[in-house]
Order: C-alpha cells, then structure tokens, then sequence
C-alpha cells in the first residue's frame, strides 16, 4: 500500500471506484509528465449524485463535503494513471460550485478537496487553483472540480 | 490531403475558415509539445454566431450540432498550428454550455464536439474533459469550448 | 530592473503586493517550464476588492479596468514565479466574468488584462485565452483571471 493510502485509510478514508464518463471522453489524459483528469461531481456511495444549489438548497459546509468526496475520486483517478499515488503531485484544480448568483463562498466549498489533497499528499498536494460559480451543472451536481497532476516517475 | 481531412471529406465535412479573435489574443500558442486552442463559438456560414440560452430558447439536440461546428473550427485551428492533422492529438476540453440555472444535459451537449473529434482522429481524437454550465456567453453564443491539444512532429 | 518593469514604471503602472489565497492553495505552481497562475480578482489599494455584477451594477468599461489590476497582480506572481519579468512568456488566460445572464461583452472585459499584457510584455505577452460569463464569483468580485506562463531560463 502507498505512503498516500496508508494516510487515508489512518483517516478513515477509502478510494472509491472509478465512475463511468457521462460522455465519449476519458477519465485521464497524459502528456510527458502531466495527466489532465476530467471534471468529476460528488458521486454517492448507493449511487447518483448530489445535487442542489449552492446558497440555496445546500449550504457551504455540505458542499464542502462534496468536495471532500470528490478529491477521492480525484485521487482514484491519479492512481489509475499514475500507477501508484505516492508518484502524485497535484498541480493545478479548476473547482466549479453549482451556485446562486449572489454566492461568494466557493473558496471555502472547494478547501473541501483542497484540503483533503493537503492532507493526504503533504507538500505534493498543494496546488495552484481557481473556485468560482456557474451557472449550471451537469444533472444539477453541487460542486465539479477537474485537475492536472505531475507524475514523478 | 491528411487521412483526417480524407475522414471529414468522407463524412461530407470541411474545415471551415479561421475566425477573427474577438479581442486582443491569438487564436492558438505553442509550448513544446502542447498547444493551447482559445475558446470558439458556433459560427454561422453566412456570418454571425448561433446564440440563444440552452434550455430555454434552444434545446439540446441544437447545441450539439453547435458543439460540432466547434468541433470543425478547433480542428481547422489545430491544423494551423500543428501544420498538418494527421499530427494532432487532442488532450483536454473545456466545454462551456450558456444554459438556464436548472439546465443539466452540458454532457449530452459538448458530446457533439466530443463524438466527431473521435470520428475524425480516432484513438487520438480521446480526450480529457469537463462539460460544465455558465452564466453567460460572449454575444449571447449558445456554446464556447477551448481545447489542448499535443502534436507528434 | 527589467525591461518590462521599466515600461510598466513608463506607463504610470507598479506592481502591487501579492495578495494572500483565500483558501488553502498557493499563487502559483511551476512544472518545467510552464507555471500556473492561480485565479486572481481586482484588489483596491485600500483593502478588500471590486465586487458586483457585470452588466447590472458594473459596466463594461469599469470592469475593464478591472481586468487591467488583475493584469498587474498577475505580473507580480508571475515575477515571484520567474524571478525576473524578462523571462515571462503569457501563454493562457481563462478570463471569468461575474455577470447577468444576458451580458456578451466577455470579451471586452478580459481585454483590460489582455491589452496591459501584451503593452507590457510585447510578443511574449500575446496569449491564447477564453473569455467567459460565470454565475458567481468569490465574494462577488467582478472579473476573476487565472494564467499559464512559461519562463524562458
């Protein structure tokens, strides 16, 4: 077991299994020694997804849950495409908060994935990033965040 | 002529001419091997661009065949930079749907750009992606996706 | 003092402290040669930052200038990032607007920091880039900009 997976499991954590790409597109894309993972929402362990507004239907410390559960998936991605996590140093996140239009907290929604990157990977976890609002997400998701990482082969 | 464009032809397709930018960018820029496509929108043959909200004014099978038009300017960009297709590979999309607040079919819509890059370029037409929903677009488009893409000299 | 330093002091301009992320990431991060410029919003001298929506309460031409002083703030990460200005090539920008839904003038907002850019840096300041309408911003900023560059060593 990784270095990386040994600390999630002290915390309680687990990599969930890789979901199926609403779309003809790949989960990961690698070029040299950066991997472009596609956008990922917060998926629920009996299946579907969390849905809601932002600011409305679901407050900022849900959607921060969200993006908790969605830098697992961020991570199950990597690991797929890095072989092994403990090669994984995240780079640069896009988080994209499903919100109203006078909601201003997505830095603090997306911390929910930052966080957890931090947390896991140490000093290969920090990372470069914007959170901001749309206007609308696929199936009505609270939180979608896509990444880039380098691989240190 | 490249086996892609032989591919396009086949499929009663040709690139189309390369827009103006609407402002102070230019349409592509290499690094190394990547070159980064700036955001297109659905031209129309006859001048102007496909606007209308998604969701509202236009529906979701219209704003794929948007998304294919898109898929054709971004192809005619990449030859320009990449000099020929048959060296281009595309790596990542962002594809940005001007949809209502409750719209949630982004995936089904970008599929149109998605679906003839896989067509015209097969294994190297797959790529990395979000479909996501803004606020707005500029001049009221219906869709704008940009796109990396890598090219094999 | 570099050469693009000396024009920014030419045009009246100088570049503005770094601000601190609103969460847990950092400025930028660096792979290769290319670096990653995490999203910036207009900041007043005073403290705190220009908010509103675009196309209600801000008009286009002041959220111009709004662009204009994320274009300085990403001058200043891109220095710290580089080490000296004179090594920065403006590769990418994602310029994000918080708009209504019916604005379409994406595009002449972004150029605020498209026109600083390239006034400051010349060739190495054309750059690819998307310009586009968001739901909603951190805090209700106005405009919101995040970069790639490459630093020629």
């Amino acid at each position: 077991m990784s270095a990386v997976e040994a600390k999630l499991s002290e915390l309680g954590l687990a990599l969930p299994q890789l979901p199926t790409p609403m779309g003809n597109y790949v989960p990961w894309k690698r070029v040299g020694d950066l991997v472009y993972l596609s956008g990922q929402g917060p998926r629920k362990p009996e299946g579907g997804s969390h849905t809601g507004k932002v600011g409305a239907d679901v407050d900022t410390e849900t959607a921060y849950t969200h993006a908790k559960i969605i830098a697992l998936q961020l991570l199950a991605v990597a690991k797929q495409a890095a072989g092994d996590l403990d090669k994984v140093e995240f780079v640069k996140l896009l988080g994209m908060v499903n919100a109203t239009p006078e909601f201003g907290e997505q830095p603090k929604v997306i911390n929910g994935c930052s966080d957890l990157l931090v947390e896991a990977l140490g000093e290969r976890g920090r990372h470069a990033r914007s959170a901001v609002g749309m206007g609308s997400l696929p199936g009505g998701i609270t939180v979608e965040i896509e990444a880039i990482i380098r691989v240190h082969d």
